[in-house]
């Protein structure tokens, strides 16, 4: 059965969508621990993020640099964090998440509900600072 | 000043050292939050990962992707997780952590005090894992 990430993918299920390529995709976390909080994700469905492969890692890595910079110029924030657990959902994937403190990418933290409206405004400031 | 990584790549620090190249190292965290817990640090002195070169970042994913495998294979975990926070040392680094559960690498968490003879136990565990 198809994850929820390759619904999204597919565009089955709707998203924020931030970036995307041939190979992978950005969006918006619906369950944010804070404001811009991004998953990065392949689309060839994988389990394990260390089972990709070395030219699907090093791409992932890039595509989320790219993301991160756009994500750090848009909130004030001290660092971008990064984190990759996977034991829920089994389809590989990063979290990015705008961070000020250590407690902002506690994934023990509850997390945000944040209206479709601010969502929109998210997605569409990290997007405008995207560059090529 | 230079920051403890540092100190620690030019060995005026003592680590249990898991590997090294020319760029990169990776070394055992002396506070762990559990058995197997590997830092991964770029040998140039920069403080916010995401300001790595293109190809130190992509360097840097196949040389954690190397040793992340071998801590895979080393201990009875799920998943080896990714984190990369970056408020502590301004010398940029991503923490490899062996889990079964979200709560394993929660930062919130003590962190553990290991006796050397383990550390070094589990170092060399770890390398016996590692292809070139």
């Amino acid at each position: 059965m198809a994850t929820i990430f390759t619904k999204i993918i597919n565009g089955e299920i709707p998203s924020y969508k931030i970036a995307e390529n041939e190979n992978f995709i950005a969006f918006l976390d619906v369950f944010p621990l804070k404001e811009g909080h991004t998953l990065i994700v392949p689309k060839r469905e994988i389990d394990d993020y260390f089972d990709l492969s070395e030219t699907e890692i090093t791409q992932m890595a890039l595509f989320s640099q790219k993301v991160a910079k756009a994500i750090r110029m848009s909130f004030s924030c001290k660092k971008v964090s990064v984190t990759v657990i996977g034991l829920e959902v089994p389809h590989a994937h990063v979290h990015l998440i705008p961070i000020n403190s250590m407690d902002d990418c506690n994934f023990s933290n509850p997390k945000m509900k944040i209206e479709h409206n601010r969502m929109e405004e998210i997605r569409r400031m990290i997007c405008e600072k995207l560059t090529n």
